[in-house]
């Protein structure tokens, strides 16, 4: 009876379903932050050091982001108020008309796809049910899940305040999955990977180049039997394959 | 035979499943940026009539509503470039400021419930399936439906970017409802009864004695069989009945 309660277990572990998280997993964001945040350092480069322009905005961010959320829009409002603040209320209305078009760049910036991502979802959605699983602003992820021409690849989308354990396991409840049977895909290990691991599910890392000081990890969970990380979009396949 | 075909378009079009809308439906809303724009108002009253400033801002909103959503952020840059706008760059940091922390107060206000919502959404429920169904920002929304303590009334909450046909064909679809068996109950004629009679389900209008300008529609449908329209939340049970 070894071998079947073997089989068995082997089949329990077999992943049906992969989540994708988008932001710098299927295309690039974090670089369109990081431009708007250069032009944000040179505005306020005569008042200020780079450094600690960005260390007063993070610090308004992480205040704000109770109220806020993520996204744009509490990106650009946290902009100005630490603006007003690091000027002493020198700042121009012309210079705040200027980070609020900044902004607007943001949000109406073209979706650009990530190598081998457009190449490999299709394949995958043969073998897989693929969940889209993002957080952030409703309006622009939905924008930019449209423009993306990605939508048809997956199930369902779900656009999430934040990601933690408890709305991973919503969304496996909500779509009928126990945690063996679901892979989670991203580039944040605190957002994509370790609240799945510590469900029982598996995590596939895919690093992005640049990594939000909000998202940032010390360590990655390289002991977890569940846990894979490759450098490319491409080697996802056969990273699923034994997970 | 004709008797049971009739009994059988009785059965079908029974109500399994009410939907309701949040702001202006369940709890105080609109009034919160009424008092918003008040202030607004007052604070470029030396720069332009009231009516001006009304105006402009809500044609900076609709500009903005495809990049922003609706929400208070939104609300909140709409504001700040208008302000920009209006007075030729002349508004002061300190003004600004002003603005942001009327956002923060608009964000963080305690909700308050509307007469009868407490005492009757509990009776519903034994009879019913209820769905909270809003629009608008993600975070604050939830944050929101958290404070109400009316969370553990609904199956579930979907918070959408718009509610129109295509928006509320894929809620029932994910619900596995027929509009038959689905009525809508909100303050907006626009956003929460129409787009649902169209589909074949029923609408139940209460409304709230402020009207965003954006939610306005001239003529209530009140020749369409399944609507109904009840000035106070307590109706809602013997409204139901007959849909």
């Amino acid at each position: 009876m070894d071998w079947l309660a073997g089989l068995d277990a082997y089949f329990a572990a077999m992943i049906r379903c992969i989540g994708f998280d988008a932001d710098d997993t299927l295309w690039h964001n974090e670089s369109i932050f990081a431009r708007a945040q250069e032009r944000y350092r040179q505005l306020l480069a005569r008042h200020h050091p780079p450094a600690e322009v960005d260390r007063a905005l993070f610090a308004t961010e992480m205040r704000n982001l109770p109220l806020y959320g993520y996204g744009v829009k509490g990106f650009l409002l946290s902009s100005i108020e630490t603006a007003i603040d690091l000027t002493g209320g020198k700042i121009s209305a012309a210079e705040i008309r200027e980070i609020i078009a900044t902004g607007h760049e943001m949000l109406a910036h073209p979706v650009d796809l990530l190598p081998d991502v457009a190449a490999t979802l299709p394949t995958l959605s043969r073998d897989y049910r693929l969940l889209l699983i993002t957080k952030g602003d409703l309006q622009h992820q939905e924008r930019k899940i449209a423009a993306s021409g990605l939508g048809a690849h997956f199930h369902a989308v779900e656009i999430l305040s934040e990601k933690d354990g408890a709305t991973y396991e919503r969304i496996l409840q909500r779509h009928g999955l126990s945690p063996a049977e679901f892979a989670m895909v991203g580039n944040s290990l605190k957002s994509d990977i370790l609240p799945v691991l510590a469900l029982g599910g598996a995590g596939v890392h895919v690093p992005y180049h640049i990594t939000w000081q909000h998202e940032h990890v010390e360590a990655a969970p390289d002991d977890q039997p569940r846990f894979r990380r490759i450098e490319r979009f491409a080697e996802l396949p056969a990273a699923l394959t034994g997970l």
